[in-house]
């Protein structure tokens, strides 16, 4: 019995649209209301949350749509999934919630159980973790624990920092606040914050207007697909793009600190690169006495068949930072190495220090795709899928460009002919009752949670099937 | 009958130390097993949460202590308060978890709800809001909007961006990524992300190795107390120090966007000004184009004895924006002006866009103490205990130096004569059945929750005249 079978008996079939829109008449009239006080510029539609189920969001019209966006790839295991309600639902929760915890200060006596539990979890190699709350503030606190680790490594490690330091550091200069770079890649996304948004290169949407770290933007890979076929100029591209990085660690008018990339470059665009491309960065890292950040946030938590994407490289040394959210639900980042917790208290510390909350749900998450085999499953769906998919590019090759995420479960994506067109494509697809996301100015990205079947792809794949004959 | 009484029957009536040291025997095992999986060097004890009741903490060998710290400022109602248990076991606050929303994209039809329930607690004149995960989160958005909202003024508020302005930010560079300045002040505290560390100026740990902006740092008033008898002198300081700010607007070598400044700077060591100062402040910020930001994270919701502090300086017109965090749970920016919505889509965005969940408990937190009138009776506990202060600061003057609260509820602070006398004032008080906090280098602050009434009050006071009895 499949898992959608067994804990999602009254998950529709099929989709159901019912309004000549969507929104519908009830949505429009929803949203008018509640831009009184929210800004709805951004709202697709109204979601009925009690209603929605497995991988079936429902909408405040009653429609009944396939979900492969899922809160932007934030739902691991589909709609009111019922272990997870228990667990929401338990004593526990309740009290971690209404008695939240300065973790730092005053971790209460099952706190160590959540550590451990989430912990058991992390990437291979990594040993320790350290709780945020979204997947920018994660990137932002390994930042400081890059930094701190940098500059204490210049100290030797010694207790307590000079009086210049301290004196310059209350005033914003060197040498207390030091200028270090952090190097990340044209079309990467790691939040909207201002050292992650320094980091972010995606689009100026995402960063206009911001005051920024004058940090250095190196390229990424862009592969021809089919990856198979076009072998030598891909392997030439890795080649391009590591020597990029390698004169940026001998020419930046800083020393760069760590470098930050995606697994696979998501809102930028899906952009995939090879083993050969990821050990080339910890290879220059290492060279260069540099961290590197592997951001898991959108990749994290099975979606691309491994519970983390970049542990298919089998980089050597591990990353020495790895961060998650999204479908985890908490955020933070996993490391390996003791050195990079800060050698004196306090330096890595907030009110919170994370949520433990929401710790709790990410190992509930992290169990139930390990108790129910959900790797295996979503690895077979992206099979099919993939192969489904391949043949409707052979139908309409200019509808269906550079499909790829081959071999990574269902983390796959393709490039429309223009903007207008794909944006047209995604309204459609709503009507034909598919809920999906774009990425970069020409993806279409499919983001469904971990608990997607065969017979939901097919489902996916009819829709698409029918919308690509009207364009 | 009194609220405690009503809600907390079993309460205890006076603290219970079991242990010769805190943490006794079974909380140092529990830290040292803990410290395998957590940096555990700032922990004080582990909690029993399930254990700990109203303003009563317990630890894990059965310690129970009145607790005057509270999680850092961040337990509104006490623990395990009825009201919010119920609220968290809701079936609402379930299906909020487990299926968290993206809100600017899928918002679920309860969501105005909670945006309403949330908003009719804002502060005087302000209509909007926009939310965050964290105090330092929520400045940073904060810094966003103006920044936009700035450089949106300069173009006319057109739509669209000039390829130049694209293009530059792509690098990080200007005039895509302009230089803008935040103005802060001495011992401010603001957070410790990247931006809100840059204006955070409270102690060298707290942004030691961080790259940060070169952003000016006015002063804050260092008043002399009692204030009825340094009247003089402490006009004159906030003339001084309104001086320095309007310097910085005519000299800084880049535009300064907004003021960011704390009704009570309260981690830099509880320091107050005065309605003159917070004015003075509001028609600089007017005078020269910059926008006025109210940090209320730590003084916002109720604790000293207003709902938001800064509403008692009637500040006209009203502050720009208020942000708040800890004792609200869900954290954010309110905001009077339309002009601070973005006028393109998908600026001020993230994937989640706070957490509904959060609001619910927020807006239950406010609705609570609106419904048991809990800002009359914390400050009725406040005077009482105002006064007894004072009483043992007549009787230990070197040991309580600068008192300062008066009127501002339970939102009181002192100062110790040395930061070694203060920690282990600290540490007695602990074994005397008291959790109290510390602020800057001298500072005793008091944080109780608004629960905290007469009855409490008058433990503390028995036990702080027991241990200044022994220093």
């Amino acid at each position: 019995m499949s898992y959608t079978a067994k804990y999602f008996p009254t998950e529709p079939t099929e989709p159901k649209v019912l309004t000549e829109t969507i929104p519908g008449p009830n949505g429009q009239i929803g949203i008018k209301s509640l831009s009184e006080v929210y800004d709805t510029r951004c709202t697709y539609f109204l979601a009925d949350y009690e209603k929605s189920i497995g991988n079936y969001i429902v909408d405040s019209d009653g429609n009944t749509l396939l979900d492969v966006y899922c809160q932007v790839a934030s739902i691991p295991l589909g709609y009111n999934n019922p272990t997870l309600l228990k667990v929401a639902k338990s004593d526990d929760m309740a009290r971690v919630m209404v008695n939240r915890a300065a973790l730092g200060n005053f971790a209460g006596v099952d706190y160590e159980k959540s550590q451990r539990n989430l912990l058991k979890f992390a990437p291979k190699g990594q040993k320790y973790i350290w709780n945020a709350l979204s997947g920018a503030d994660a990137n932002e606190l390994a930042f400081k624990a890059v930094f701190f680790n940098y500059q204490s490594k210049k100290r030797g490690f010694s207790n307590g920092f000079t009086t210049e330091e301290e004196k310059s550091c209350m005033e914003n200069q060197a040498p207390g606040n030091p200028e270090l770079a952090v190097l990340s890649f044209n079309k990467a996304f790691h939040g909207r914050l201002f050292a992650s948004g320094s980091v972010t290169r995606s689009k100026p949407v995402h960063k206009m207007d911001m005051p920024s770290f004058k940090w250095p933007k190196a390229e990424f890979p862009s592969y021809k697909y089919p990856l198979d076929e076009n072998k030598d100029f891909n392997d030439s591209e890795d080649v391009r793009c590591l020597e990029i990085v390698e004169n940026f660690f001998k020419t930046w008018h800083c020393p760069i600190a760590c470098i930050i990339v995606e697994p696979i470059q998501s809102e930028g665009g899906d952009n995939h690169a090879s083993r050969t491309f990821f050990q080339g960065l910890r290879d220059l890292t290492l060279k260069y006495g540099a961290k590197l950040i592997i951001d898991e946030v959108q990749t994290g938590c099975g979606g691309t068949g491994l519970m983390w994407d970049h542990e298919r490289y089998e980089l050597s040394p591990p990353a020495d930072l790895v961060t998650f959210s999204k479908k985890m639900q908490s955020a933070g980042y996993f490391f390996h190495d003791e050195e990079l917790v800060p050698n004196m208290p306090y330096r890595q510390f907030n009110t919170w220090c994370g949520d433990q909350r929401l710790m709790m749900l990410s190992a509930a998450i992290c169990q139930e795709i390990q108790d129910e085999d959900l790797l295996k499953s979503i690895s077979t769906t992206g099979d099919y899928l993939f192969g489904e998919l391949e043949k409707l590019q052979a139908k309409y090759p200019t509808y269906l460009a550079k499909l790829r995420g081959k071999g990574k479960a269902c983390f796959i994506a393709f490039d429309m002919p223009s903007g207008t067109i794909r944006d047209s494509f995604l309204k459609k697809m709503k009507l034909a009752g598919v809920n999906m996301g774009g990425c970069a100015e020409l993806g279409v990205r499919l983001r469904p949670t971990l608990t997607f079947e065969v017979k939901h792809a097919k489902v996916l794949i009819d829709a698409m099937s029918k919308v690509l004959s009207t364009l």
